[in-house]
């Protein structure tokens, strides 16, 4: 595989998680997901300081199916809508695993129709080919500000 | 055309679409579409509603023609500036027209120096090779907000 | 080299570009351009009236680090971060030089957490393939706003 391919791979695969998100898609979420795997907000403050705790914590498929369905139950997603706007990634490592570092940027719709920065960061990603398709070994959100809405209880 | 080949050219398109209408040069942009096409603008609450209607429907690349001559006229577009910042396409289809979908912003910033987000969305596609260039067959323009600014009159 | 190569060779020098920037190596910055370069900042405005001067203005890649060093020494940088969201190049020239227009989207993260749009504009590049790697022979950042933040002084 190109280093080509593999960039327009890993391009394919991040429009294609922001999609599932922005159309309030979610159940389809873990799919983009290994089934053993990691998925981590944190703050580029955290990060910095090497602290893994963050602010979302997930380690398999399972566990992120389980916080769709409790966002779906608190109903909080459908008062506002977001949209991810994601930059090309920077392909860091493709011998094992694909490293790659991509720039985003979400913006927040409220209902009535205000919009707003709501996050800022970088995805650090770690993505394998499992059988054809290109899946999240893991997937570490950077957020730039450390002021977390309560709402990012969102998937990003 | 391979689908690298494809994603590459609808980038390339989007780049030269957005670029037209940020650097003024409106006379340009109904040559993005075919003759016979559709242009519109809708919110996505109405999308979601599946109403057609939208707030700007043209069915002609003559009826964007007509639409930048009324916008010279009125002469409200240079008093402000837009830079579109354009996602990489989804690609849904190719089979025969290509069908995409896009992610963008808008950012406005006016004479005195201020910036805001002033539109949010995705392009829903439906391009073709037309003699070996892309153009819409039908761009439809599903902003995140419903609240439009009166000078949404410009192209998205 | 294809058109297709040069693209995506272009896009992973914009990323690799503001990743150095974003996570603040500024120190490998200067690296992006030739030896004898220019790197200019100036407004939509001045640009349009064919004024080259401009706020920020280099023609060596020695000018460069010496504004880095300067900025070191000013201690500015770290009390925010930047993000850039870059969108992909239009490629306007590729007989010699690449000659590529992108537009970006620097938003910034206050110590307190705020976000805000820094900067929107866009780069105007010459690019040189310098032993097998694109450098900058000259990139003209041309922001859509003409009221500078002092705090401009970092690259963009």
């Amino acid at each position: 595989m190109g280093d080509a391919e593999t960039l327009l791979r890993l391009a394919a695969l991040n429009t294609a998680y922001a999609r599932t998100i922005d159309t309030d898609r979610l159940e389809e979420w873990p799919d983009f997901f290994l089934e053993r795997c990691i998925y981590r907000v944190t703050s580029a403050e955290n990060h910095r300081r090497g602290q893994a705790a963050g602010i979302v914590y997930a380690d398999s498929r399972a566990m992120l199916a389980d916080r769709i369905a409790a966002l779906r139950n608190a109903n909080i997603f459908e008062r506002q809508c977001y949209r991810h706007i994601v930059g090309m990634p920077s392909i860091l490592d493709a011998a094992g695993d694909i490293v790659a570092e991509t720039s985003f940027l979400v913006v927040r719709t409220l209902r009535d129709g205000r919009m707003d920065l709501f996050v800022a960061g970088a995805y650090l990603d770690r993505v394998r080919d499992d059988g054809g398709v290109l899946r999240f070994a893991e997937r570490v959100v950077v957020c730039d500000s450390s002021r977390f809405d309560t709402l990012v209880a969102i998937p990003l």
